[in-house]
């Protein structure tokens, strides 16, 4: 079956949704189907000639299309799990962004919805799996190549919320949940290093610091990434985290290559000078891997007794293992919305195929875990303890 | 209007066919019809459902079909001039890849053509022009940032053609044109210089190398960028350079900052270990400004007297300049993809506007001026001597 | 007075010792007396035509010298508190290496002696606070350029000791102490950060990690990174970490920059792919600003609002603050001799001078605290508890 | 015997002199006496304990003292040739810093004193060749490493000139040369690649510019890199060039991997942003290599089939080749000094073995080469053909 026989619907009109519409025509699949504010959803539509429009955030009407095979959740967090439970139940395969939820509580029914017989497909949008890179290393740990991985250091590291005046809705935990900076980035941080070792986080130690106890926020919407004057600003007090270190202790993969690997995650959205800074270095008894995110086409292979290697996406060392989640050949540089394309592509394969390729792309299940571990992480912090998920 | 509102026809289906496509439906283009192979048109048009299938090479057929506003043509360098004027006849818009043709003489029929009052819109694919660093450069130099230009330097270095069992139709001067590392990787070279100072090359002395005066090919068909075995091959004799050493002369920007600058590129497509590197060095008399395609999403400002900078995409002082050509942002990753897509909307922009917005694009006058400059490469080589364009 | 008219003695004449001799030499500092093995010493008196040899490790003959104003103490770390009071016994001012001593219970000593009245001059060779990138760093912190110091990331990994069979003196906890990794390499981490905020190490949280329990060791004595065969091995216990992650809490400077600041670093000899990398990203509210040993001529500045900058050693912006660290011009690299030169150069012109030239060198009260925060470590690692320093 | 045996007198102590001083006094050779102005001899004598001293410039006497064995002269160049040819009558071995002379009439006179028999050893300073990362990459071709050399490219770029009130002796053709920007920096480039394929220059095409026709100078003397305030400026016509594109035609290697090597070098000192840039990188039909100052302790090996690699200096694979050109272990930099260091090593050695070792550094005739190469350059300037040298 040609992906152009699937039909996708997108919940929500802010950054993220246009990204995955984006992703999605690239790789020939139909978006039949747009849900948002009347008007957002109205020039959406218009922008990409999406035949069906459900404003007034009716997304349950647009459930009730029969033209849409595929739904996509980019919508507030709070509503994640209401909407992915909704459209589980008539039948359409899911693609929900992060988090799945605000509470592993809630988040607990996705994964049992999702366990039922003949569920449909679900993923939740851990994207930067399908960074050609982060495959890379994945296949690299799994044969072996570094050895038995010993340690594992990185970062994420953003600036876009450095000032007492930049504001987002993700700064009130009322709307992005208690945890900030780890909830929203760490948390990508975690499940590529995750997905890398084929081993979940078994316990964590987290220290978190709120630099800016008070901060001062316009009146009205504000968009992601958007950049507002301090004219009419109103002191709002934050409750979220606007850094983290995190002592992560993962668990056995069954490829044996990985047992009991600790992990130091520094994660922070005030560090200034660094954009969108992903950074893993996976360390093991014959070797060690790096990558960035600013830098996405290339990883540096470490090692002890020959020189470090640079792999580049396309070319030796760095094409065989990543065939099928690359298009562009070597030294033509792929980035940030080819992620998103190769991850929709491997969802939409698996459910073209029947089910039949490798589920690489994070579950139901996943996102639950990733939910857990951030009650881990806030637990940990108050009690000043290593905390099991 | 819409960019949905208009409805582009691809003819060519090889390496760089799917390129436009995928960037077209990025920006709610419709690609309406697709000229190729019967065979390999009809997968095409099976993975985008695309519409309107035209085998057999028949883009004659196409250009007659009413659904069609836009012809990307992407088909191979000698009928590139044929299928342009055909285009143009009837009405058609025009977005065809470089080189405009095999010789200035034919090519000077395309300009003739657009010349004529109430002509479509015409764009030669320097798609380069539109990665955001490049129009930032651009921009940089207009504003006198850099003071008056004095020197420019650079490389274009690939090494996909490094062994003599590498193959690819580009190899033969009746395929690609006599010039072949100068003709398809120095234009886009001279042609983003050409569009970051505001002034076009006057006279060029050149150095050409052809290092495999023999070379081995495999029997049939091979496709860009596909690796082949050396099974079954048989010698030819090569007619194109590997690699050329250019020194230009640009002529005298109308705002003022760049007149007479002289440039220095190293072009190879036998440079073992880069992939794809476009690398630009600026220099004026007050700052400097350096780019390489590895990186696209970063430029380095160098300074005398304070400290050099970097420039990341979607950041301070590397926002406001490029506002429309970027979508993603700061710290995430926009790539090659991106570039075509770019250009595209500057293409399509331009016409649904009705013209009102500026001819950022490579003009069929552009594209015939990169092929008399080919021929003075050519000259030069044989002749020694700085020859004038 | 010229730094000539002082006189060194160096007591150790392994890895270390001939660097202070080398940069000794370099300042016009006259090297008068050598002490080590008979063989040894008289070698290294041959070299540099030092006059006075100590051989049998007398260095108490060599503190009865007249034509010694300094003692270089570069013996193994067991006997740098014997060394070190002895010569402040008898009136030498004293270069001693890291660590001052085994236990903070003997460096106290130490501490002791030099309060009494009219002491010698003291130094413990933290010498990377000479790197000009560092002292830059701490410059502009203490200037306030970077705003408040919010939080500090970094790491310091090598490789040297990646396989079973690589054997140093250090992996013993006889001879190089109980903390390995963090004692050896990491204290110089700490040490370079409280320079630069101008603040202590107040607590600790740590978790070390020992991958080789058991590893193989030839017979006899081995240098410091010499390579040595696997022929004749023989299996011991490993006592000493080979890897720490460190999250520190720094007291209050007095600038008032810095109160609290949480610091994470990694630690590790067992990284592959890093031969020397110390590095220190500092985090503030207006800036940020890293640095790598590696590329030790530069440092980046973060920044917001503005673009990032890369400071060069000798240009503007680096060169002010550091006008007497640094020697050679800017492009014209210096590296780990020239930061030994810098710190010596330091020290003999405080010697010289009278004590009136700022004491930037680490003081044996900061080696003191250095070995109180390492039996922090040690304790935070065993109890799993933040511990105070 | 050992290079403390040896002794060495310095004539010149402006920026380069104690350069040289501070090399020896590494080595262990030692520095007996000093030449320059009386008043600057004598400090300089102060700061180093240099026993004898030459004051008002009076070279010859030096010459006399037989507590000399090398003769060093950094002096200006227009008397270069005289100093050496008196040195090399009386005995003296010399190390002379570049360029040789002011013209090859009179350098072909130091070529053939050195050619008598029993002459003494006479050393070029053209130091570059000795970083590793130059006698590594040159390893590397006479082993056949990269294959049959292809095509050479780089830059020697640096900015102190940029500005029309930069003032230093060598912009004035009577002090320096008629080549400036090549002649001071450029003929390093040329030595360094010249000594890394084993082969010399054999014809060039070069375009000059002078971007600066008149300057501003203060009034009296100034030092190298020095800053001036432009109060008291007087203007003076510039007959010296900011910048060249030199193309260059190598002759055949003795080793048989280069033969007829294409080099394209672009040489600046108006190059705002880069301070001391001498890249290089050499192509060969199996592979490449690059290598900046900037960075001068790794190297980038770029391959076609397999992943490129970094070799980092000191470790594995860029050490064995270069273990007597180097003293710090793997990670912990080395930088321009070092350079010196290393030169001088290998010309004390060579000295001391009774020229036993190999002759790795630049000869008079070598030294004599690059002046006749200058002399090309100038002619090929001028009348815009490729000239012979």
């Amino acid at each position: 079956m040609h992906l152009h026989a699937l039909r996708a619907g997108v919940i929500g009109t802010g950054f993220i949704g246009p990204v995955h519409i984006e992703a999605l025509k690239r790789l020939g699949v139909q978006v039949t189907a747009i849900c948002g504010s009347t008007k957002s959803a109205s020039a959406t539509a218009g922008k990409w000639g999406i035949p069906e429009v459900y404003g007034d955030y009716d997304y349950r009407a647009m459930l009730a299309s029969p033209n849409v095979d595929v739904i996509h959740i980019t919508s507030p967090n709070k509503v994640h799990v209401e909407q992915s439970l909704a459209a589980l139940a008539v039948g359409k395969h899911v693609v929900c962004e992060k988090p799945l939820g605000m509470t592993s509580k809630e988040t607990a029914k996705v994964v049992a919805a999702v366990k039922k017989r003949g569920s449909p497909v679900f993923a939740v949008n851990y994207m930067c799996r399908f960074f050609p890179a982060v495959l890379q290393m994945r296949a690299m740990v799994q044969r072996g190549d570094l050895g038995q991985i010993i340690h594992v250091q990185g970062h994420f590291f953003q600036d876009w919320l450095l000032k007492e005046t930049d504001y987002n809705w993700r700064l009130l935990a009322s709307e992005g949940g208690k945890l900030r900076a780890v909830g929203d980035i760490g948390t990508h941080w975690i499940d590529a290093v995750s997905f890398i070792l084929s081993a979940r986080v078994e316990s964590v130690f987290a220290h978190l610091e709120t630099f800016h106890k008070t901060r001062l926020r316009p009146k009205g919407e504000v968009k992601t990434f958007a950049k507002v004057g301090p004219k009419t600003m109103v002191p709002y007090k934050v409750d979220t985290e606007d850094f983290g270190s995190l002592l992560l202790k993962f668990g056995r993969a069954k490829h044996g290559h990985a047992d009991g690997v600790h992990a130091n995650a520094s994660i922070s959205q005030v560090a200034a000078g660094w954009k969108c800074s992903l950074y893993i270095g996976i360390y093991g008894t014959k070797g060690g891997v790096r990558w960035d995110l600013q830098q996405p086409n290339e990883i540096i292979v470490g090692r002890r007794d020959e020189p470090n290697q640079i792999l580049q996406r396309g070319t030796a060392g760095f094409s065989e293992d990543v065939a099928g989640f690359t298009d562009y050949p070597g030294g033509h540089p792929e980035g940030f919305p080819d992620s998103h394309k190769m991850h929709y592509r491997a969802v939409y394969e698996h459910i073209a195929s029947g089910r039949k390729t490798p589920v690489l792309f994070a579950s139901a299940e996943d996102g639950h875990h990733e939910v857990k571990l951030c009650e881990a992480v806030l637990k940990s912090s108050e009690t000043r303890k290593r905390v099991s998920v």
